[in-house]
Formats: C-alpha cells, structure tokens, sequence
C-alpha cells in the first residue's frame, strides 16, 4: 500500500488543491493532507477553522485523511508510514523552495520520494496570498475556492471589519 | 479613449517608474498612476508622502493623473473606467507575481488587459527594495531616483536617525 | 491612430494567437499580423499557406490586416507606420529571446514599445511544435487550433506519407 | 495496477536516468521505458542500440521495460495501459518543455498524470547533450554513464574517427 | 594583491558557505567573510554568535578574515580594498535578488566586479531558511553544517524550548 | 600567476564580450579568449576570420591572449594551465547551459572554478543571434559591435548576396 503525504498551509484550501487531491487520490492507495501549523507564517484561518475546511471540501474521498502536523515534515511522513510526498508545481511556482525543500528531504528521508503534479490550466495561477487578499476587501474569489470556503473566507472578512469599527472611537 | 492604469506601492517612485509612465503616456489617451495605500506592506513613506513624490515628478505630463487606491485593484480599476493595467517587467522581476496577478484579474476582469511593458537597460536593475536600504544607510541613490526624491530620502534618513538617537541614553 | 504590429512565423496560427490577436483589436486602432517569412526555420507551411491560414481564421476582424514581411522586423514597423510590437508572453514562454528581442529593438527602434500580453488560461501550455509534432502523427489537435487550420494540418500530414510511401520500393 | 511511463530519448541512458528509473520501479507496479525513435533529433545511437544500452543497465530490475515507440507519446502511454508519465525535473531543466508537454498531454489524456521527479544531487547536472560531446571528442564520461555504456561511447566516437580518416585523402 | 569580499547574513555558516570560501581562498590572495548585522532580518544568531561560528569554521584559512559590517555594502568593501564582491550562486538561487544587487552595485562601485561561483553538487539544495527550522524542530542537519554548527544551533533550539516552557503556566 | 580562460564560439565578438573581457583582464593575471572552432554550430564566420576579429579587438591589452581550440575545453584549460573559467552570466542568459556546463565541470576539473561576471547594462540584452540575423538583413548592428566588427559584418553580407544573386537565373 503507497501512502502520499500532501503537506502544505492550506490557508484556506482552494480549488487548485482540491484538484491536487482529487488528483493523487486516484494514482495513490491514501493521500494524507497534512495542514502544517505554521505558526511562524501568521496563517488568517486557526488549524482547527483550515482543518475543518479541508475536510468539508475533500471529506467525501474515501481515501483521503486530513490531520495537522506541527513538528518536521520528515516527522510526520514517519509517522503517516509515507512513500511519497506530493507537492503541485505550476509554471508559476516558487520553485526555488520547492526545490530546495525536495532536495533537503532526499538527504533527510533518502527512501521517500517528492513527486511535483501540475494543476489543471485553470488553476494554474491561483495564488493563496491573492485569494485573501481579495476576500478581506470584500472581492469575488468564488472560481479560486470551494462555495463552502468562500462563506468562511466572508466570516472572516466581517470579523475583521467588525473587530476594526470597535476600535475606532464613533465620532470619528 | 483609451485609459491605463499602472499600479503599484511606488514607495518611492523611482528612474524606472518614471520611465514607464513616460513610455505609456505617449501610448493611451490617460495614464492613472494608482498609488496603493499598501498599508500591510509597512511602507517608508506615507501614502500622502508617496502621492506627493509621485505627483512633483510626474505632474508636468498632460495626460497623466496620480491617485491613491485602498480597495481591490478590481475596482479601482473599473472607477477609472480603464482598459488596460500596465506593469513594468524586467529579467529580474517576480514573474511569479506578475503571472499571478495578471491571471488572478485576467478572471476578474475579463474584458481589461494587463500589458507589460519593459523598462530602458539601464532601469533594469533598479530595486525598490535597495534603493531604499542604501539610502537610509546614507548612500548615494542619485542614479536611480529624481533629484526631489532623492531629497525626500535623506529626509527620512536623517528623521529616522534623530528618532534613533532620542532613544538612545545620552551617557551611552 | 495606434496601429500594433504582432510579429512571428505563425506555422500555423493557433488558438492562442487568434486569442492574443481578438484581445489586441479591442484595444488599438489597428493590429497588423505580421507573418515572417522565416526561411531558415524550414517551417512546415509555406510563406502563401501560413498567410490564407491566418486569413480564413482572422479575416473577420475589420481593424486586423495579416502580411507577409521578409527583412528586418524593424523596417516592418517602420513601413507600417506602427508605435507597438505585441507579443505574448507565457509563463512557459523562452524568456530569454523574448527579452532579448525586445531589448535589442528597444536600440534599434526607441520610439516603438514593445508590450507583452498573457493569453487565457488555456491556452497556456500550446507549443507550436508540439502542435505541428501530434498533427504529422495523425493526432487530434482541435483543442490547440480552428478546425479550418485542423484540416490545413491534415492535408499537409497526408501529404507527407503520400510522399514518404512513393519514395519507398513496393516490395520492402 | 499501476503502469508509469518513462518517455525520452535516452541517446545514451545515463546515470541520471538510471536513478530516476530505480525510484519510479520502487514506487510503481510496473515501470515502462519508453524510447522514443525520435529520428528528426538525428540522434548519436541507433533505435536499436539504444534499447540494447538500456536493456543493459536496466534488464535487472524485474518490473522494469525497456520498448520503442515512433509514434504519439498518447498512443503508446494507452497502449501500455499506463496511468503515469514519469518525467525527470532537475533545476537545470528546460521549464517551458516539460510544462508544455505536461500541459498538452492533460488535454489528450485527461485521465493520465504526469509526476516529475527530481534526481539526486549528483545527477543534477549531467546533460546528454555534454556527455556525448565530450565522449566524442575522448574524454572521460565514467562519471555520468554506467561502464558499459562508457564502452558503447568508446567505440561509437572510435568509428567516427575511422570513418572521417577514410574520408581524408593520405597525403595530407 | 586581489581582495575578495564575500558577504552575507551568515546565520549559520552552513557547508555550502564553507566550500565557497575555500574555492575563493585558492583563488584569490585575501579573502574578507563579511558577516552583515542585518538587524532587520531578525536573524535566529546575534551578530558576535555569527561571527565566532565563522571563525570556529574558517579560522584555519591563512587567507581568510572574518569581520562583520552595518552599513552599506559598498563602504565595506571600500574599506578593505576589495577588487571583487564573490557570492554563491546555485540553480535555486534567488536570482532577481542576485542580477539586482550585482546591478546596483555595478553603479555605486565601477570598479568593483562582482563575481559568482557555484557550490559543489551536495550542496546546492542547502537552505539556510530550513536548515534553521529544521534544527529549532530538533532534526539533523549534521549534512548541512559542520558539527561545531550543529552544537551551536542544538543550544539556541533548548535555549528557545527553555524560554517557551517558562512562559507557559505550570498548571496548564 | 593565474590565468582565466574565457571559452566561447564568439561568432562574432560582440561589445558584450568585449566588455567581459576587459574586466576580467582587470583582475587576472593573463585572460586567454578561447575561440571554439565549434563547426557543428555552423558559425558565420571561420575559425581564422573569429580569431582575427577578436585581435583585432582585444589586441591592445597586454595581458589578453586569443587562441582556438578544437577539442575538450578540459583539454585546453589543462594546455593554458587556467585555474579559472571566465563566463558572461545575464539575466536573460540560457541558465540551463550555463549551469549544466559549470556542473560537468566540477566533475572534470575539480581544480579550477568557473566564474560568472555579470556585464554592463547596456549589454544585458545583445544577443549574438540576433545580431547575425540583422546584419546579414542589411541593419545597423553599431551598437552592439565594434566598428571593425560591423565592417567584417557588412562584407559578409555582401558576399551571402553576391552568391544568392549568382545562383539566380538572369531571366527571372
């Protein structure tokens, strides 16, 4: 059995990864999402808000989990038993890091292999950092990310704005 | 008529901007440079600082006009009522952001075009990023930015030091 | 009045190109398809072919004119009285020759800009080559180009195995 | 079952494509080397030779194969009933090929993924076209092919060499 | 007498950056390790940490020195009579950071040139980004730093774990 | 002493090359320009017609040497005792070749370094192609070439014409 670990922010997951996922799922006996914590990248969605939002979007694959990893990649493909990691790669990738990231996990995990998936074209230029972007302005990203998820993204978009006005004194 | 509008932190404006808005203004009927407000970027200068240096430079061309925007480019663009966002694109420029953001509006405004012009050789390599770092070190940035910008940078060189200095204990 | 000269060997014209062209009409007085002639790159279709191919697909634009040009891309211009050099510019595109044409013409034509245009999303990843490479094969390429340009590339195809078995002896 | 193919010239196999084969027959059920004829490359080693070097080094690994095809890649990745196209992807790679050919084969094989792998360091930076240059001119390749396929170099640069002293009249 | 600078945040020198100094040791007469305070960039080490890294590693080189800088790169290299700036460039490398600074520096220092080598095959994937992350994560990075860097960075991940464990109330 | 040898095919030598060659003599002992007699490549001109243009350019530095060579340029670093190889890096440079070629050589010559040096400006974007192409055209090349360059040039494409015309039937 080949276990593949798709590891990434997924803050939040659009329709570019779901793609990925739907993608892998069909090569691959259990793709493992790993929602990575990254505390430090100062995500707008919680773990539990990206976790929750990943499984409502790629619950309904019988062999696909979603689980949160706060500690090294290497870890956590231990621990998931991993052969593979995926990762997507666009024309448009950082492909610096991506190949950074795939060389440092050949010298740390020499039996697992990354394996980079192109997206279909109409995903290939959307960008997380974008997504937010425009929904905390009040934008339209309904063809970058799930119906479900753009509801979340306009909670938050409202929270903020809310949280903003009670900050600011009224006669202003 | 057709309108362009060229967005951007333009923090400040350099050489090579100003080169680009020249370029375009003798190509489209009106030229918005859209100043974005960019507040999350943590720009040097204010938005009123950087409208201000945008406008002593640019303001002698007829068909040129400086705003500032704080919304969606999207919108922006479409109170402008404009056909077209131009970028500068350079061989070191963030193609990854470039490519996504052109293919991010080519979805959000499908009925405007985002062109890419490419600055003179000797603009090529002129970076926002140290421009601003040798100048508030002290150095020479004459080459890459107007005379009157060139002064609003010592200024801030020089107000940072002050605000530097007054922290620091006398006896130190 | 603008007029826009779109430069390249067109062998044949694509759906991407016919995307590019329709987007460059909408926004300049006149587009002048400029077919190069390109003998050195023994293209597949003759200079006569990839001109009536570009007409059948284009002919309908009143604001697009589709010639032939033999020497210099600079006299071109010139001849066509033209101020901009359209070319699109893909994420897969070979940036380098891009640049370096238009660095290169920034010299020898500094009054004429050249502007890079990105095509829709799928028509990202079409390769002339590879479009030429499937269709001798005998391979469907009706996603990639007009099915006018689809039978184009079916006679040529036949041809050349019409060709092929004429030079071989019956009885190999 | 899963089936990948591996597509490519492999004029010769090197090491760098002997690594990508052993990690693709770890992952895969079955692995099939596909050797394109590719004769418009006009390429150092005949079909067959090829295929007899990759039997060579390859004929080891039981759910490996090595075959020919001459036609669309499409074609002959249906015919091995082939779920996966495996394709090497170095940072040194040609970008813009491999993300067309990937982006054209989602077209005609929607149902097909192309997964990239990346080889191991010390392979990053061989290049067929090098290697066969410089074993023609007599240097050294151990480092970049397999022994036998160093000695199937060997002789092929030694006939070069005899057939162009034929060629030279004696007294000069 | 050729002086070479080489400058960077160095936090921690990393095997790659050790193999870059002792090809430009056996290059140049003198060798200046150029060790930036990059305040800004919140480096995990302090700049006298940094610098005593560096000299554990490097101190053997007869040629070599070791000192650190605040300032603008140029006053630096001015101030050791340096005729070369040397950085390390890989296929990973950033390199719109690299064209950017080398072109900038071509205008504030003439003559000065900037030249770039590239490391050994096992370390062009060193990340210093994840080197760092990997090791706060208390992984192995023994293949990418040399042993005293490993105790160094072993010390700064208990000292952080440390000051985290103390902040967090005991009952929780 | 240490000597650089700056390889190419230099078909012709353009100001870019010249450029390069100039700073480099600046920092090395002796720089040897090695004309590749490259006949797969076809090259305008000859061998004895290159290594007479690069004289007639770089003949007044003292320290410069222009020599061809046919085989390894393994084999002709070894010859000149070169501890260094010179190359021109551009932002619009084919990396891969760049990169690959330096990594080969890691491998054959583990002794000697290959260098990048960046040339200025206003020679980032002349390409050697393109320059053949316009002058063989009948354009204006002064830029991008010497003046003694242009004249060789300009012959050149006298005598392409002269033999054109004479292939051609009077009658026609």
């Amino acid at each position: 059995m080949i276990t593949a670990v798709y590891p990434g922010t997924f803050d939040p997951l659009t329709r570019g990864h779901e793609d990925l996922v739907r993608r892998a799922a069909g090569l691959f006996d259990h793709v493992v999402v790993g929602v990575a914590i990254s505390a430090g990248k100062n995500p707008l969605f919680t773990i539990e808000e990206r976790l929750q939002i990943a499984e409502e979007v790629l619950g309904h694959y019988p062999n696909v989990s979603v689980k949160s990893f706060g500690g090294l990649l290497k870890d956590f493909v231990r621990q998931e038993d991993a052969r593979i990691i995926v990762r997507g790669l666009r024309a448009v990738s950082d492909f610096e890091y991506e190949f950074q990231m795939a060389g440092m996990n050949r010298h740390l995990l020499p039996d697992v292999e990354t394996l980079f998936m192109t997206p279909s074209d109409q995903y290939q230029f959307i960008s997380g950092t974008f997504v937010r972007e425009i929904a905390l302005l009040g934008g339209e990203v309904g063809k970058f990310v799930f119906p479900s998820v753009e509801r979340w993204l306009q909670e938050k978009s409202q929270a903020r704005l809310a949280a903003k006005n009670a900050q600011t004194p009224k006669s202003e």
